[in-house]
């Protein structure tokens, strides 16, 4: 029974993917997602927040959520070994360090993974691939674009991340539309970001707002009467 | 490893789970959700189908999704097991026949064991829980309301569904209006449901529209040009 980690952030405009070089086999010297075997006296969440920090140096704290499981009996040479995978999306990943069994440790931009610039070891293509899909539906449903920028951010930022996670470009005067017209899901600050180099008027700064934006066509706040 | 499994039904108007009598140890007598081992040469997905036919002669086919992971040490009595959750709702659960391990299977009123009017064995009880959230949220985002009615539906039982899941009552004039004015998300047959025994204007009849109704601020279909 092992864990593995998809850790992404944004840098310089695209999404990076957090990978280590294995230093054992099977598969050493390939990149992976960090991850590793559970102990017996710890429970998942434990597991993959202990190696992150071990392979990495990477503290996700508790933004570790799972996604899924694997378990189809040819992933793995060694045996049959079932992993649950763990994804976090972070402003801010800090120093990176490698340790314990990965010899290296890095970000690396996603779409080298999906092009296969990038082999990645056991089934871990698949599982970046399902962590990027939980991140697009989540886009579509959730504030969690609001977790690849600052704290504060320009609408041009934001939309920077749909439009690198989607794969697609978006209409900038569609998009403040969108965003705005959204009563509470971003709230600007009243301040402005510092000219950018070619001059021009400089663009507001916005904060996130509500974090959870469901927009079924019944919401579970619109009840009359709580059961008794 | 092992998997268990969720499934859900509406009966006489209130949600049900399915549930087996487990016919050994440890918990032997207990009831429990369905579920069992993993066999080495088959996948988590197979695994989870097999033994819910098994145990119930329920047959999910590819209705079953993977909702979370349950790793705490001290979950199993017997050794530290990790189970995989599964789920699915099902119109119609069909014959139940229980076999292998299971010493009974029976639907029961989901609301029995939330209340612990029945115990169940090991953590089945956060498991349902977990699995009735995840309910609850998707209910918000998506069409799965209208995998417990059958496959023509008036409004009426359509909001019985959103009322038991979510544990409230809704006006019936707002419920109508939501769902009519989500344009697609329920499509009207034309026909109407036999009349009642208190007589009155027979209700109209409606079909499912389409499936998931993602609504976050921005969808993903708005694109003004695919990235070449």
């Amino acid at each position: 029974m092992t864990v593995d980690v998809v850790i992404l952030t944004m840098s310089a405009g695209t999404i990076h993917v957090l990978l280590v070089r294995r230093g054992e086999a099977p598969f050493q010297g390939m990149w992976a997602i960090p991850g590793g075997f559970k102990r017996p006296t710890e429970t998942l969440d434990e597991a993959a927040k202990r190696e992150l920090v071990e392979e990495t140096g990477v503290d996700a704290a508790s933004l570790l959520t799972q996604f899924g499981a694997y378990g189809d009996p040819e992933r793995d040479p060694r045996m049959n070994v079932v992993t649950v995978g763990y994804l976090a999306v972070l402003r801010d990943v800090g120093a990176i360090e490698a340790g314990t069994d990965a010899a290296d440790a890095s970000l690396v931009p996603v779409s080298d993974v999906l092009k296969g610039t990038i082999d990645l070891a056991f089934d871990h293509l698949r599982i970046v691939r399902d962590a990027l899909e939980r991140v697009r539906v989540e886009l579509e449903v959730s504030g969690i674009a609001t977790a690849f920028v600052g704290a504060t951010f320009t609408l041009a930022e934001l939309r920077a991340v749909y439009e690198a996670i989607w794969g697609v470009q978006l209409d900038a005067a569609n998009f403040r539309r969108s965003i705005v017209a959204e009563n509470g899901w971003v709230i600007p600050t009243g301040r402005r970001a510092r000219p950018g180099p070619a001059g021009g008027r400089p663009a507001e700064l916005y904060r996130a707002g509500r974090a959870w934006s469901y927009g079924g066509p019944i919401h579970r706040l619109q009840r009359t009467a709580e059961r008794t």
